[in-house]
């Protein structure tokens, strides 16, 4: 069976993604990144009940202290307020500066170490909070990189199954493939009950609604 | 003054790169990555004895315990010997994985923080142990992808000073720009005195010598 390096962050969309390469038959070796997030611990554990549920070959588990050293966004340096007002035009300030580059930099090493083809992650390029990393121009160029900056036999494909769909249309492949949905998280701030106010809160839940769907996970009553 | 960040191993190339770029008139932001190398104690010395020498104006020392995780080098997996009996054909099991991608993901996270429009790495291509993310084309390559998966207003050129240069005009540049050898350090195994037999520093001692220059770092008796 081929092998996938699947970057699942906890949230919805790459567990999404995960799902679906499993479907098409890859064995996934699962890579979780703690960044020192607001909401790491919560992440870390919807991370193993999907590792769980997806039946994993291998995990990593990865620390990268050095985030909260950067900061410059919301999610990692807590001086940082967490906008909840809804989405503006613009990068917002929960921006990670470059962290797609430095997660697909990492899973490229991993990729390589066990002659995987294939690496996947859960961007979402325009039902999302604009997020320059998540764009698949981005994507495909940093494919070209990955495959120049490796050995010659080193080959990989970065697979986006997501990139172009919609919240609510994820939220129905998540319930046709069978994720359980309530093994993840995408609050920004919480890791008790969801927000719901903040970008990342207000797409999920819009989502769920337009695909006329419960969320299953506890919300903070407004 | 145009802002530089500078990664910096300890090595020579490294530093003699953020050499020339600091007298092109650059402020330095020194960047140098813990990550669990054999010699990592005293890299971090050179480093910190650089950083000084070179004045910079800032400094990351960013540390990356995962590399020891997924190993599958000589380097970060101590139960692999480093070959001592000369370079051969083919990529050698000092490579470490997508290092270079790792570095320049996080360096440009740092450049996208500071508003810095330079990234330099001291990357050298034909007189080298031929790891494939020291090439020139991964360089370019990472470079466009680093520019579409990063803020609109963020511009990132990679510099790479020494990418065609010979181990002997790497020495002959650092005296004529005033680098500090005795604060640099090349060997992959031994800390204390070099072993003279490791790739890293068979490169090194054949560098000095075709530029007729003794090495002032201290070297094992053969």
């Amino acid at each position: 069976m081929p092998k996938a390096v699947c970057i699942i962050s906890g949230g919805m969309d790459s567990a999404v993604s995960a799902g679906l390469i499993k479907q098409d038959g890859y064995e996934i070796i699962a890579v979780h990144f703690n960044y020192g997030q607001r909401t790491q611990s919560k992440e870390l554990e919807c991370f193993r009940q999907l590792c769980n549920d997806l039946d994993v070959v291998e995990r990593y588990e990865i620390d990268l202290p050095f985030f909260t050293q950067i900061g410059a966004s919301a999610l990692t340096d807590c001086t940082i307020e967490v906008p909840t007002n809804g989405l503006e035009d613009g990068v917002p300030i929960t921006y990670v500066p470059f962290r797609n580059g430095i997660f697909l930099s990492i899973a490229t090493a991993i990729a390589e170490k066990h002659s995987a083809e294939t690496i996947v992650i859960g961007v979402v390029e325009e039902d999302s909070s604009g997020y320059p990393d998540c764009r698949e121009s981005y994507i495909s160029s940093m494919q070209k990189a990955v495959n120049l900056g490796t050995k010659d036999e080193t080959k990989i494909e970065i697979k986006m199954p997501l990139v172009h769909l919609k919240k609510s249309e994820i939220v129905s492949k998540a319930l046709e493939i069978g994720i359980e949905l309530s093994h993840t998280w995408s609050c920004y701030q919480e890791e008790d009950l969801a927000c719901g106010v903040c970008d990342s809160c207000r797409l999920r839940l819009n989502g769920f609604s337009q695909a006329k769907v419960d969320d299953p996970i506890p919300y903070k009553k407004s």
